[in-house]
């Protein structure tokens, strides 16, 4: 197997084989909402390889066209943006919150090969980068299929580094970073809500293990409330709302501290129904 | 409850209170070996953040002032590398791979008073950094215990954005981002080991989960022997070594592609001995 040069644009460019590489590339954690400068969160190189790029495949075409032009304003693009080649990944049919998929290798095999021709420019020598609305793409977001096709087709796989709100909001949290877990999204229903967040407890304390979890934000106040009703008094609960944003801030405290709201100040603010969160537990 | 400024430092000095903020500062992945630019890995506004801290709480201080020392190469330190307060953090007793802190809230009280007196320059108003050898502070490392203590204290905490391994290796792997846990390092012993693999399969089938693990480098060798031995050979095993770095590398298959060593290629690498590898599985 050959390596992959994880180098400088230019210097990558030297190291091109016939094919190209899949090129993770990391967004910013604000969805598109320009709250920030692209150098606040994103290094200089990223900047570089996204200026670049002429391949792209996208959560979502608009958004991903934003980014460019933001990029274009830091470096400036190698190609006008209308030239760019820029597709977006298939829609998953039940949304970010679906089962993962298909287990089976006949499944995989038959989903890898449907995401093939996505990798075409790729087999025919171009770089083709992967962007996501916020954050890595591949994590809590579409594009693990799109990468497992590019591994299925031998094509060498270029994560660039950038934030992830998971692990920021781990970072800052306190709770154990020695062992986690990400669970995705709770349920809506409020009894199978109230169930799962019990079970969460449960595995956080036999396992010994952070839960991590997220909500779409309008609901985050649904699920703030959820837990400070359900979890046991002594769980620590972290939050972390609009990280790397003006604004942004977090938390961490017990349950029965949240629910008397002494955690420091007396005004703890009601969740915004704009912003990101990422909620953790430790049971 | 105030909010913690996120935006670049000159916003953030203007809106500092009182009391200074506990600073998670992201370092490289490169362990120290100034293998690549830090603008290639880090945002700008952190190396900004990272020149203007006077005080530091590290994991290991030749290291921190290692990382300073190319922090001012691209930013210039506003004081000289002698005058910045640089403090270890106290070593857990049975290294990295001990079991989470203790789970008492006393104890937890008994620790957080312990850690206080780390933190008394940002009680004293000053904005103190928290540094570890790579990567997120508290995320697979030291740290989490200082940052559950500022919690405590009421001190806000701000994660600055930077490369996780954990979560790189996890993108490019294109297993199932939408479900994953560390569970930090496995057995030396040989018969645990093989035990703890077919373990994380389990859960991994059970969960629908992406299990992600890590070793030191000298044994990343010996760990992917047990893999092979150990695991099914239907499971989808994902190595990542040296990500960001020149020379780096990662690739997915399932266990019985790895043993035929026909990944794309007949000639897969022995696992480096130096540089730090990401495991990941999916059974």
């Amino acid at each position: 197997m050959s390596t992959a040069g994880q180098g400088a644009p230019e210097q990558a460019n030297s190291l091109a084989a016939a094919r190209g590489r899949l090129v993770l590339v990391p967004n910013t954690l604000d969805l598109g909402a320009a709250a920030q400068e692209l150098s606040s969160v994103l290094p200089l190189a990223v900047l570089q390889w996204a200026a670049r790029l002429q391949y792209w495949l996208v959560e979502d075409a608009k958004s991903a066209r934003a980014f460019l032009k933001r990029v274009h304003a830091c470096v400036p693009l190698q190609s006008p943006l209308q030239a760019l080649s820029i597709t977006e990944l298939p829609r998953p049919a039940k949304g970010r919150n679906e089962p993962p998929g298909p287990a089976s290798s006949a499944a995989r095999g038959s989903a890898a090969a449907a995401m093939s021709s996505l990798l075409a420019p790729a087999l025919a020598g171009h770089d083709v980068g992967l962007l996501s609305e916020a954050g890595l793409p591949a994590v809590a977001d579409p594009g693990a299929a799109i990468v497992a096709a590019a591994h299925g087709l031998g094509l060498q796989v270029l994560p660039l580094p950038g934030p992830s709100s998971l692990l920021l909001a781990l970072a800052a949290s306190g709770l154990d970073g020695q062992s986690f877990a990400f669970v995705g999204y709770l349920p809506q229903d409020a009894v199978a809500r109230c169930e799962r967040i019990r079970e969460l407890e449960g595995v956080s304390r036999r396992m010994r293990q952070t839960q991590i979890f997220i909500e779409t934000p309008y609901r985050n106040a649904a699920l703030m409330g959820a837990l400070l009703e359900c979890a046991a008094p002594a769980t620590r609960l972290a939050v972390s709302v609009g990280l790397t944003l003006p604004g942004g801030w977090n938390r961490t405290a017990t349950v029965a501290e949240w629910r008397r709201k002494t955690c420091g100040a007396a005004d703890l603010p009601d969740l915004p129904d704009r912003l990101p969160a990422v909620f953790l537990l430790q049971a």
